[in-house]
């Protein structure tokens, strides 16, 4: 098969009503309306093979997961996705799980009603990037900076659960029942991006970012954009009963403050819009949580029920660390 | 050094005045104003070590080139390049290289007044791909579907350099001169993107496409998508000093037909639009030659001086074939 065979096959895949896709798929670029009164949301995101996900992963997680990043991140802007570009790099096209890919991808984007309008097929390793578009109704966009002291920190899931299900996908732990391991394995495969959970804290939270590197990592990007710390509580940071099934709570904690890959967002709230936040967050279907209060002094600080600093040495996942 | 100093460094080197990024990099993503009256024009495309560059390449010329090859694109639709997104796959954040790269691609998006807004660094083998976002007034893209029956086609210079510039980098011919050599090499390692041609030619072509896989690969698609044919004068193909001086002629004209790389445009122009086409892709400082005609019979077709059917097989450049 040649590469434009499977330009066409992303083609017939990437179908979509929206009216705002003025050219999609096929031409040098893809034009777009954005609508009046509305900021453009722009990201991007590399998974590559031995990298961001173990090499028994199903195609069609990669496709999902490969968006779902994507999503996350306008999610934690407060952002309506509304178009995606995809770039493909395979180390050949008969590659049979192509199609699945594709389809994991394109199954995502129809949930949240995304349009696939271009990208680039290239022979090389194993690689997707996505570039997601989405809009934001001019300045409502949620940011790292805005964060105060006093703010409460607020997940809206619970935490770790990716990182158990890499654990049990490596091997390293074995779960006591398939339920409990199908549900980890899914958190960590087929991520989902709390869009309406970021579109439900517009004009509400103070600060917003997904927690993809880790809760205590993501929230150091939030303290140092808003000159602020946190602290947090340990025993206030929600675990799931699977990862509890699976792993020792010293351990599923550990993995909830420093696993990452969970894409959860986590949003410090002011105290007068703690109860419409937490009514909003419940209202689109999340379970959240409050786990910690913004604080003057910097950095990130984690509390044992006794007020102890327990706070761990590994923050979360670099790249080339 | 870790991720997070990569993203440091390549903010320090993204700088740009430019009002419409309400927020660049730094945040889970960009926030940018897209004008009034204006449409997005979005691509993406990646090149990959050992696929897209020889491994001899310099590296600010796989980050001009990764920009430049996402450029084209824009050209070819007539837009104005405002902002990029890079995703940079590197096996070590030590790489010495990778400053020169970056500056490499920060060095043309500041030619155009372009932004670097956004990323992402990641673990893997080298590889760049670049997200490019311009506008255009609503209702003015160049598209390949505009093509009609008598239109003249026209490319903004001369074809085959890029591809002579290639036997070069592989040691399959040599140069006779210093000179040519590197201005084959530079045509190959620092392509111009075509930005003022192809916004000059909005209101004027009736199609536009990049040649980035050659001529008639290229010619191909915009002929699939107007429904016509084209008739290519093979002795009207624009070839340059150096690539004569390196090549013989027949061996340079299949280059310049089938090589790609090259990242002219190609337009198609309705014959009362002619003069005003040429004389405003002169007015931008390029060399536009009128190549050959639209038809109504499908496919491309090559003639010699005497109106033969002189077609090479071999169309251009295909990833997986």
């Amino acid at each position: 098969m040649a590469e434009f065979d499977l330009i066409a096959r992303i083609r017939s895949c990437a179908g979509s009503d929206r009216r705002d896709v003025v050219l999609g798929i096929g031409d040098d670029a893809a034009v777009l309306s954005v609508e009046p009164g509305m900021q453009l949301v722009a990201c991007v995101d590399t998974l590559n093979a031995g990298v961001h996900f173990p090499v028994d992963t199903q195609p069609d997680a990669l496709g999902w997961k490969a968006l779902a990043v994507n999503l996350s991140d306008l999610a934690a802007m407060g952002a309506q996705p509304c178009w995606a570009l995809l770039s493909l790099s395979l180390p050949s096209a008969e590659t049979p799980s192509v199609d699945e890919l594709i389809l994991g991808l394109t199954h995502l984007a129809r949930l949240h009603g995304m349009a696939l309008v271009g990208g680039d097929t290239t022979r090389g390793p194993l690689s997707l990037t996505v570039t997601a578009l989405g809009q934001v109704p001019a300045g409502t966009a949620l940011v790292r900076s805005g964060a105060r002291v006093g703010d409460a920190i607020v997940v809206t899931g619970t935490l770790g659960d990716a990182a158990a299900g890499l654990m049990l996908a490596m091997g390293q732990v074995a779960a006591p029942s398939r339920a409990a391991g199908e549900m980890l394995r899914k958190r960590l495969d087929y991520p989902t991006p709390r869009i309406a959970a970021g579109t439900a804290m517009r004009g509400i939270a103070s600060a917003c970012i997904d927690v993809s590197d880790g809760l205590l990592a993501d929230l150091g990007h939030v303290c140092a954009a808003s000159g602020v710390g946190v602290q947090i509580d340990i025993e206030a940071v929600p675990l799931s009963a699977e990862i509890l099934s699976v792993l020792p709570r010293g351990v599923a904690q550990r993995l909830a403050l420093s696993g990452g890959d969970d894409y959860e967002l986590c949003v410090a709230v002011p105290r007068d819009h703690l109860e419409t936040a937490l009514a909003a967050l419940r209202g689109v279907g999340c379970a959240p949580h409050i786990v910690g209060r913004v604080t003057a002094e910097p950095g990130v600080q984690v509390l044992d029920a006794a007020g102890m600093d327990v706070t761990p040495r590994q923050r979360g996942y670099e790249h080339f660390s």
